[in-house]
């Protein structure tokens, strides 16, 4: 495996089990019959935690997966800034947990909803700054891939980004519209992006 | 790695992690000596739970595995619905932790049965969509796959995938019985599969 | 990425969250000055089990690696046989945890050793009838393998097999003899190993 | 996959879910409105402590990975040294919880402080004994790997490694400023790395 393959295969481990962690913070109800019923539909904010943030992650991998599907190779910087985008990445079953445990209680929420938005700041930040690196000269990428149509993609890329600050302030007005926020923008990161001339990812039949 | 295999290896960490987080719901009991021995013995339900769960999501997986190996590639909606899908893979050591904790009260049995064979039908729903999904037009298929036997599959697929929410309603009757027929599912499901000419994996020596 | 090779990635991923998840066992005691070191010693026998648990479920994987290093593909029942084997090799952190509890007063410790063995002996009888079912007519080997002197490995295989059962007699009369006896196991098992005509892996300088 | 490269993925997957488990050790806490501010507020200890030990966990991954790009083979001896080192790196939450729970109070600081030390140690040596027996002889080497320029390392490898037993005296002093050292540990030696003559690692564009 070449060193790009073995840091896509160390962010994918990061990723996948930052993801399943997130179950762990559902706890058990105790409780019987009527009452394990009432304790289980007490716990709905969990529940649509754990979605979104299961959904942001996954996002977060896809779209991790095709910025690296652009390098040829990877150096000292990149491998640095990736290790703390993951270190972001890992963070996030922590500010979930958080937001569950304080959404039902408006003052609360509004704490743990900015501290759960921030930490989605600091992703995008980073992420940001490893495209931003990545096409500085495109040292890095393929050799078919068009290194100015990816710098251009820049300013896009980085207005895109600024959705995420804005849903600190949303924190403050309701955590739940901006929990619902960070779910559209997962659909929407799934399902459009920047396409890059040269960029296709190569399908093989194995 | 091409695209299909870095979305079966984030795939695979995610089976492999909900299995293995399986283990962390069953509690280390307090106790001495006779009483030891009785609490471990009390904690039986939670054994019963561990094993069928474990066969469960490692059958979930066999199949995922099969039905990759029929792709020569991957598009934005299935890495989407493959992400639902883990969704719920990763979410199962809640289900199979509740049912552990409720299994011997009559009465909390039966809720906490519903809730995990309700998990199970969204997992053989999402699973049924992605096939349809890639047996629609077989645009995914690796060019030796019939697309049409593949599409043909559809109604016994489905057939199969309505033994699902029967265990449901088999829950409110009895939460061991519904346990031992995921169990059998998950053992006629790991040796029978829909075989799809042109879909038999190439084994090679390395 | 053939059927072995994904059968091979997720049993590392199994095996890799289960020595991992090992520490997730040993707490972070309360108190402070004096009191913290006294508690820190007191954890001792979490510290001795995490230590021959961590050496037993890696020698595990080697030689795991090793046998499946010996294949050119995988079957069901090999598949669903590797599945039952790592559902023990998952659970490995509850007896570590249980052991460790219960190490230090006499009564108990036998009780966990006992179950802590017993853990063990499941591991070997799946590794045995695992290598039982691959050498009987070695329609899984790789071509260069010596089927014939692979089947006549099985007699000195079993009796290899037969001291786990030992020591759970062993954990009756002294259980952290019983512990060192897997520590020295593990140690062997590390360093001896049969060796198949024919099976050598293959280096390669990539 | 070759020798080298399984036992490479096995690694990857401890590095990456050590670094992942970290943030499990980070609580959520109670308390409402200003309350729960000022919780966050106290729980400052345990963001830095997973700061740190995320890059340093990282930072070991960079360069087992780069000492592992100059092998072509492996062997039971190395295989068995890097399970000895895989055990202190999964060992790794475990200090860090301790130092973040205990980092407030002076007196136990200084015990938590002295054991996180310690483990980075046992690291620090365990790499030590690795990078002596690989370069040995270099029988593991890739044939342009120049052996005589490797082993002439060792000198300035060892130099490197005494900071970390100075870090367990600093420890007593300080173990804030412990920590900082240990945190600029990592960002040196992510930056900066020995240089094998024909150890460059081969950049392929898949």
């Amino acid at each position: 495996m070449n060193e790009t393959g073995r840091v896509e295969a160390f962010s994918d481990g990061v990723f996948a089990i930052a993801t399943t962690l997130l179950i762990l913070d559902i706890h058990v109800p105790a409780g019987s019959g009527h009452e394990l019923t009432a304790a289980l539909a007490h716990q709905s904010p969990s529940y649509v935690a754990y979605v979104v943030s299961f959904l942001v992650i996954g996002v977060m991998w896809v779209n991790h997966h095709a910025l690296f599907g652009l390098l040829a190779k990877v150096d000292r910087t990149l491998v640095f800034l990736n290790l703390l985008l993951l270190m972001v990445v890992a963070a996030l079953p922590w500010p979930t947990a958080l937001l569950a445990a304080h959404l039902q209680n408006t003052g609360d929420a509004k704490v743990a909803g900015v501290v759960y938005s921030g930490v989605m700041v600091a992703h995008a930040l980073l992420y940001c700054t490893i495209w931003w690196y990545v096409t500085r000269d495109g040292h890095l990428f393929r050799p078919t891939i068009d290194t100015r149509a990816a710098r251009a993609t820049r300013t896009r890329f980085n207005v895109g980004a600024l959705a995420y600050p804005a849903t600190m302030a949303l924190a403050l007005l309701s955590p739940w519209a901006m929990l619902a926020v960070h779910a559209l923008l997962a659909v929407y990161y799934a399902f459009n992006q920047l396409t890059i001339p040269g960029g296709e990812p190569t399908a093989t039949p194995d």
